[in-house]
């Protein structure tokens, strides 16, 4: 079978990197560009970019010489992880110049005509590509985007709450890994023997994109779920994976058996980075814990654990997800997945 | 003036240290019996007790030879940092035999007789200690006791509103310091890289003791306030400093001016012990951090801040306080001025 | 191919849970007894231990009924993760009962009888088995040993230096991962911002057993290396991966390229558990670290770097292991491994 | 007494804001003026300045605008923590204008006619001042230095040893502080669970910084000591607090009895910022600890332990100092009294 050829831009980044490591050996893809800032470019992979994931910097990429963020480059589409001032303006381009972009940065996230995406909930969205492609004049190109890490954590439990009894309110606190920062990212003076009480700009998207990834689909267009969200958002000193302590209120009362369930029975796809789980509950009362459940299905598994009826809403419960994998790169590699398997690319 | 004589019961754990720390040169106290576990008697301090805290332990204890948990002791009265299992018949013990009893241990503090007074909100439920006397057949022993740690750092914000405002509904989600657990306490290969979604037993205490604290004083007894506490405690790997996560409820509606406005003006005392400020309110939006925060007012001040409304209930701030000071063994010398200020002891 | 079946002593502890991680799916071995203490006595594993490891603990373990830590056990041979307190008379207990015991202990290894082992160093003291059997009065069983987890690190390159240019000083200073302390092992009071500079019985071990380990098998017995070591062994903030600052004093004077090219081209074995490289020296200025590259080779490769000549000695360079791989589990698994194709089991 | 005047030159950089805090109340000091780079000026200090230091900036300084850094300031002399690459021609130009520069940078501190201080050891050293003076044409102005970091860790006890037994040869393991690299600084993805077995830059110095510290001046210049420093440096994941592991060589045998006393005795001076004890000596197996023993002194006393016979240098000990205090700032207000006290300003 003949692999798609992909190109990563902003691949010398740490979502960049996970890119890179999800991509070795994949089955279905194999990147053909590289592309990052001014710097790197020119130069070999293995040069441009200081490897910051665990063991040495995969072989099959260190050749690949670093070029411009500029289309036209040479592959089928493009992975983004921009940062969202550049991306707006980058990804944009390379839609027009008929690339699809599967992007990670939170540019186009709450556009009307633009997918976000989790695979395993809302791959109805898709549809919104074609009205996207009329309304901004693209030709082959288009964006889909896949939500903000920390969304991604709580985001799939609520799905299978909403879909079944309806979610009325939801209080969210996270606790934060520090790779989602980027890297250098948070300076270990702050975070050392400390807690962040404040991630920029990271609050309005905890409260706002779920209810557009779990919104109906109809008529060309997305109707938001209408379920509020409040979240206070914090960095811990953890290397990966994002927690996040939920309380909700539905809009339906039901029992804690049937809230399991419905978590627990949420379908996983039959794609290749799709994890045997999506959500899986657990038993023990000191679970999840970052450390040991991030790589749970290969970072793609979302980790829910202490489910129970609350005092004031109606259920609580902690939800964990890798926030490198299935909160960035491994999510995009899933919708890029997806879109395959449906026909868009 | 002459000093009062206290005794330390469970004087070589953490908080025992955090006693000894806080009582070296203090102005009303001096340390006339240490008391602990079989292991430590009839050794001096200095051998019974590996110091923990910052700096070598203080001369004027080491040659102190530590006695058994039990009455009579060569004191005034005692301060107790004893396990909760140990401390119920313990305490008893010693209130029994004539000694007031100033507890760190949460053994006594739901007891509808015994006070659970943060010294600064609430040192009219010291008329309690009457009835406790009469009731359980005390002479001039009696009990009181201080809010568990993590309690202490949201109790006093609420108490402001509380008192002008009514509260309805408050959630909570704590992220508590290692040093909460005792020594040795918390492995460090489980909080490494790692946050612990779960603390034995802390969960209820933090949804029941606020509103024992910011309970009204009336006809001998205390009715406690009608508001909902829901809590999920998390561990962090932090080594002082307890933060909280809150979105509050009000009966009464009112601005955020005015919820700033009650937390800064909530006054402080004149005793030794007390911070300058009781609550202070912070404006940056990465305040209150545990390293950078916890030891303000010498780790007697409630540091808030992120005080913004909420878009399901009216408010959300986050609050912070030292565990081992204002949430244990600075919150029991403080009860004990206050105490000797009444004229209790 | 029928596979050995092997026990596991200490099967609940960290090292024990390595075991069992290593073991799940290996070519060779089976796990059919599972031995602890009496706490974890005639329960179901799963419910005996508290798996501490990355991940839920392996279904295949699940079920094993736990057992007497007490020969005889239903298995071929035996690996043991006791403590040396412990390890002394149950291992000789397992050896007299017929069982080879392949040891993680400290009880044995400097026993003049008893195999040290690095597999890929030393296998020709494997002579020693029959001198031990004999002496011993042993039938079909034996003990064999590997190094302290510090020495794993730096004992492979300095063999590599032994047998081409002669060792005669070596200043080794350690930081050794948490993890290597078994659990709960390290507070996370002691180790949170902190660098503890001692590790009871360490550095003994780290001064005297690489000259066994690199030590001549000659008429039945093993001749000590005669150079000497010089340890300062440190507890850092580490998960796993035991780093050591080496200098070393050669008999031989040579050049960087030669020392680099002794360590490189030392062989690997082919068994199952051996990496593709025993010890691999990178060039970047900052490598090796702990969490980059303790993994490296699945745990089993030695990663050095930051070789240098020395301006007191004549090279310096700093070396990594996986202490609980490498170190621990993975070196007595490879050792197993070697005694079977060596025809001992 | 009025107090001497005197400028920051780097004022909001972390080594700028120790010195804010340790001048609050100095009583021979007050700051006049505040010089940091492009951004920050004409700011109050509050607004150019985030204070990362606990507790909250000093009321004393938030209203100083901060100045550009070139001379003239309206201040008698200047405190420098200039980066090196600035530092040169800036420094220069202060003392050029007639400026006494008390640098913490690097950039002059092996100039053969540049005090390189540790106040205790070396004050003889300012002889130089009056060489430096004539020879490059300085008017009032003039240079002196503090030595880097994690020199001034072991320099202490080894100035003990050299001037009474002779020292040979010295190998020094760093484990330094990420304070140590200012802000941001390290990176906290680099640094969590993690040890970086580099700090660019930090070897050399610390193989000849010591050689100066402990030379003689005599006929107007320093004759270096003549031992030889091997250095293996190393970040680890402590907020302050540099430690080194150390072996000696010394000219002369003697006994650890010997050494000891010659640390311990090692007279301290009585100026404002000096500590009680210069040296400390622990006994404690597991001490000095970076957490426990930084603020030994406040921060100004060097702690020593695990102090032993070596078995192929002499002795063997551990030695900690507080890297931005005694390492830092701290050390530079120690040389402003210093050369009040012998009459250089």
């Amino acid at each position: 079978m003949k692999k798609h050829r992909v190109g990563i831009l902003g691949a010398t980044g740490t979502v960049g990197q996970r890119f890179v490591q999800l991509l070795e050996n994949h089955p279905q893809f194999e990147i053909t560009a590289l592309a990052a800032s001014d710097r790197s470019i020119e130069k070999p992979y293995s040069q441009a970019c200081t490897w910051k994931l665990a063991g040495a910097m995969p072989e099959y990429v260190k050749d690949i010489i670093v070029q411009p963020i500029e289309p036209p480059l040479d592959c089928d589409f493009v992975f983004s992880s921009l940062p969202s001032g550049v991306a707006r303006e980058t990804e944009e381009a390379f839609a027009r110049a008929g690339f699809p972009v599967i992007s990670n940065s939170s540019a186009f996230r709450m556009e009307e005509d633009v997918p976000l995406l989790i695979a395993e909930i809302n791959h109805e969205h898709l549809g919104l590509i074609e009205n996207q492609k009329q309304r901004r004049g693209f030709g082959k190109g288009f964006i889909v985007t896949n939500p903000n890490c920390a969304v991604v954590s709580f985001a799939p439990p609520l799905a299978a709450l909403e879909r079944k009894f309806g979610v009325k309110s939801v209080f969210i606190t996270t606790m934060q890994a520090i790779s989602g920062a980027g890297y250098p990212g948070v300076s270990s003076f702050d975070i050392t023997d400390n807690v962040l009480p404040y991630i920029a700009g990271e609050e309005p998207k905890v409260e706002t994109e779920a209810q557009k990834i779990l919104g109906k689909f109809a008529d060309g267009a997305i109707e938001k779920a209408d379920f509020t969200v409040s979240a206070q958002c914090f960095r811990v000193n953890v290397i990966d994976g994002h927690l996040a302590s939920v309380r909700v209120k539905l809009k339906q009362t039901t029992t804690m058996e049937d809230v399991r369930r419905e978590m627990e029975n949420f379908p996983s796809l039959k794609l290749h980075s799709s994890p045997a789980s999506f959500i899986t509950v657990c038993d023990e009362p000191s679970r999840p814990q970052p450390r040991l459940d991030r790589d749970n299905g290969d970072g793609m598994t979302i980790t829910v654990g202490r489910l129970f009826p609350d005092n004031i809403f109606d259920y609580r419960f902690v939800a964990l997800s890798h926030n490198t994998v299935r909160g960035a790169a491994g999510s995009a590699v899933l919708n890029a997945e997806l879109l395959i398997d449906k026909g868009f690319v």
